[in-house]
């Protein structure tokens, strides 16, 4: 039941999140993922170091954090830069594609913020039905 | 490093991504995970079978799908429509607050899936530095 206007979208573009074996879906995947959403999220107001970005990613651990940060750097979203101090400081930043997708996740996160009272009146609705 | 702005937004929304109990973090989850945001992307072309749901999204198991629609369907942004059918036939379409959160979704889907040269341009450079 697809529009004709998606139909095309599908046909003019060669990357597809739908399809199983797309690359597309694991770059979606290491953006929306449980971390990666909200390491984009905090990176979208400005370069952080390491230490700053998993305080401010509330409860990340700093294995998960790392393997974020490598997906998304190796995607070409995050830029990692070295500082040559003793000891070494690390600071990450969005590139400009990856600001370019963090400004359509910060939408994302802002309409779901903004819709939470919804949410929670359609859940408290769906567990008495079922209470 | 949050400019006034961003900290201006999240005085005023009682509701934040980035702290660890609240929950539109699960929420988020729900819209953004590997098989959530496939979902709520394929319904937003029309209602769907749960057969033909499965099909869209390709890879994704029974189990899944309905553990993933449920979850939908208790944060108020799937509507489960059961036909009294022989045998009963069961449609899946977005609420409107579905179609809402459904549209910034796909936003970010179609900047995903049109920025994919730039991305595995990135991970073939990233990959030659390692190598």
């Amino acid at each position: 039941m697809s529009t004709a206007q998606d139909r095309t979208q599908e046909q003019d573009l060669p990357y597809n999140v739908f399809a199983r074996v797309c690359p597309s879906r694991g770059t979606l995947e290491h953006i929306t993922g449980r971390w990666g959403a909200l390491t984009v999220g905090a990176l979208y107001e400005g370069s952080l170091r390491f230490n700053e970005l998993r305080r401010r990613v509330d409860g990340v651990s700093e294995k998960m954090l790392s393997q974020t940060l490598q997906a998304l750097e190796r995607d070409g979203l995050v830029h990692r830069e070295a500082q040559p101090t003793n000891p070494p400081r690390v600071d990450y930043e969005l590139t400009p594609l990856g600001r370019e997708v963090a400004g359509r996740l910060l939408a994302l996160i802002h309409c779901v913020e903004g819709r939470m009272d919804d949410v929670l009146a359609a859940r408290a609705a769906y567990d008495a039905r079922r209470a």
